[in-house]
């Protein structure tokens, strides 16, 4: 098991959404803080470049920057460099989102890099067969986002399922020390439950949280569903 | 006059230096501040995105996003909002530079998106005739940078004169209202002098400043030297 | 006037249409030079890259690439020369296609190589400001397509009138000797006649032509509308 | 075995180099097809898109195109696509050369695309690791080219030896049906042998070939290196 966190781990990704950003984007990580102590179940959030610091200076939590260019210290205005991320208090990153997705070497060299400043990588897929390719790159974290589901509130883990179990499969066989997430209108405590029933050991969840009128309250239902299922 | 900011200007871009990531960003605002406060010269600065928030609070100065996206508010993971980076105290937001060039349609809606927000808008440009189309667009800096003097130390200004001249010229002819300024190689303070006897209203700098064993001496250098001319 | 083709103009967009390619981009490409004959007005085609040099062997009329790269020759794999265009039998370029933007300097750096290959360059833009700064770089054709209305049928020229004024108007203060053109949305000879009407110097069309049963009789349509429009 | 091309093969990049353009494009595809028939080795050469349907409808040997996008029919300006090439003549197609690099999601579905349209997919790496990635989207070839490498006259087998057995060490495991070849450096007859002795079923060329005074002999001279090396 990979020691820079423990599963099942829900990941929020706050996105450029307004209810996440700036001050919110801190209290949004608060109750994320104390939903992860409530329920002992590991969650990570990834705000926006700008609130890493704020995020990171007030909860404890796992930390995530939304994307990290393949670059080393130098001339490169206006990129994002896994050393200021990593001192702003991120203790990973997202890396090839489908809304930011990566040229294949630069996702190669991005992995290393991350891997070198012992931060978690989280490689985002759009399906099975990428999943596969990406396990080559032996990132920490693998997860699957169908495209066509995200924002849709029809959960990849009920309308999808094989595509979660064929990630599951293609991962394992490639690498088992990868971590699998699943992610895409995931928005009821059943279609968690239901994601780590197909094998993922997490989810990553973004508008059901975010937008949701009280945010603590969806959270604890899914970090409740992950911890149920982990019990059995 | 724009009433966001005096002229003549300096800006300094942090880039993805070590030297300005983190507390040394922080360190290196507080030290740009004292001598804009000794000279009364305005600095800008313009640190990392997940600089941005502990060196506005830190700085009564103005500080530059290095880079912001054509997008409003909502799914656009791993993208720099006006939104967000205003929130964590930017005033103003570098667009285009030569590390992180743009398509030219969202250069516009750029400009458009920073002028709603308040924010002060530096375009950065390649040369004179790239100037003038910028000029059409009405963003409030112009920052002429000829790409293969940047980081050489040899000035813009006493290298290629020419230069800043014609893009004064051209972006005058264009639109009086925009602030002109000029950089690549500005390393001493007859460097800035004679920016401004050409016409420029200020510099843009970086590693001249952030990579001295004393960046206070050197900026107080190039503040002097246009306070000088100010006063001439 | 530009001395590289004569006004009105109409040119026709291939773009990747099943309709437009291989041996029904040389039988589309007859058509036009037959419409072109028999009524005298200028028409110009803009065919897949790989369909360019049988295009232009077989059909007397003026050939656009769809793109160019902003390079030389050398070490450039699955660029686009504007040498080889040029070999192939093409006699000018798009630049900045709404569905192949690029970055502000190679735009300008594209229109440089293409003045001196001797090749007409036409500058597409998404608005009157993005037209006003195109201007400023002296291409011979700027045309105006909102992207809102491409494909759809509903013309320019009749539903957004002070888009192609501005337009104009912007692009002749800058400089009267660009050729302004206007598109998306061109259906009707009336829309053709209303886009001369306007100040325009011609249309770029493509769906309305390569989709129609009859792509003869249609571009017949715009050429004589053109020419009535002319004789006025 | 693939039944779409034999092993060793040999393709030669023609890149944007004016020894390789137009005219000069078909004369140098008629001397490769003479090599091949001389030797009895594969050969293919990628020529610009604008030359493929010259080259195509002249020599006897494969075309690959240089690169292809990710697109179906429609409103994609300035794009090629696969549809297309295959009309004028292609049989195949390089993706993801180091010059023209794309996106894992993309490069994924450009293999399904050209595998749909029966084309050869032949995927360019630039590292071990990456072509295991590759590997798992099941391309029928994956070419490994240290882009430090490239163009230098060192070549790849001969001075970074373990590139090449650990990609087709790594590729071998991942999936045995995929052809490997290398390339970057290749200059010499010998450079092809040892290529072919690591384990590689051929080399991908470029400048050693097209900038040579007489292209016909050095092809022949690796033509016949890779013949020794299939006969002991």
């Amino acid at each position: 098991m990979n020691s820079k966190f423990r599963t099942p781990i829900i990941i929020v990704n706050f996105k450029a959404y307004l209810e996440a950003t700036g001050k919110k984007a801190v209290e949004l990580a608060k109750q994320a803080e104390k939903v992860s102590k409530e329920t002992g179940i590991c969650i990570g959030v990834a705000p926006q470049f700008a609130d890493i610091s704020a995020v990171a200076q007030t909860a404890e939590i796992l930390v995530f920057s939304q994307h990290i260019d393949p670059i080393q210290l130098g001339s490169y205005t206006g990129h994002v460099l896994a050393e200021t991320i990593r001192e702003a208090g991120a203790t990973g990153t997202l890396i090839n989102h489908s809304e930011r997705q990566l040229k294949l070497s630069d996702i190669e060299a991005i992995i290393k890099l991350v891997r070198d400043k012992n931060l978690v990588s989280c490689v985002c897929t759009n399906n099975p067969n990428v999943s596969a390719a990406v396990a080559a790159l032996k990132p920490d974290i693998i997860a699957i986002e169908p495209p066509e589901l995200v924002g849709t509130g029809v959960a990849v883990s009920v309308s999808q399922p094989e595509v979660v179990t064929n990630t599951v499969r293609l991962v394992r066989e490639a690498n088992p020390e990868i971590t699998v997430l699943c992610g895409a209108g995931i928005s009821h405590g059943e279609d968690v439950a239901e994601a780590l029933k197909l094998g993922a050991q997490g989810v990553i969840v973004a508008s059901s949280i975010v937008k949701a009128k009280n945010p603590y309250d969806i959270l604890h239902e899914f970090a409740g569903a992950a911890k149920q299922r982990k019990m059995n």
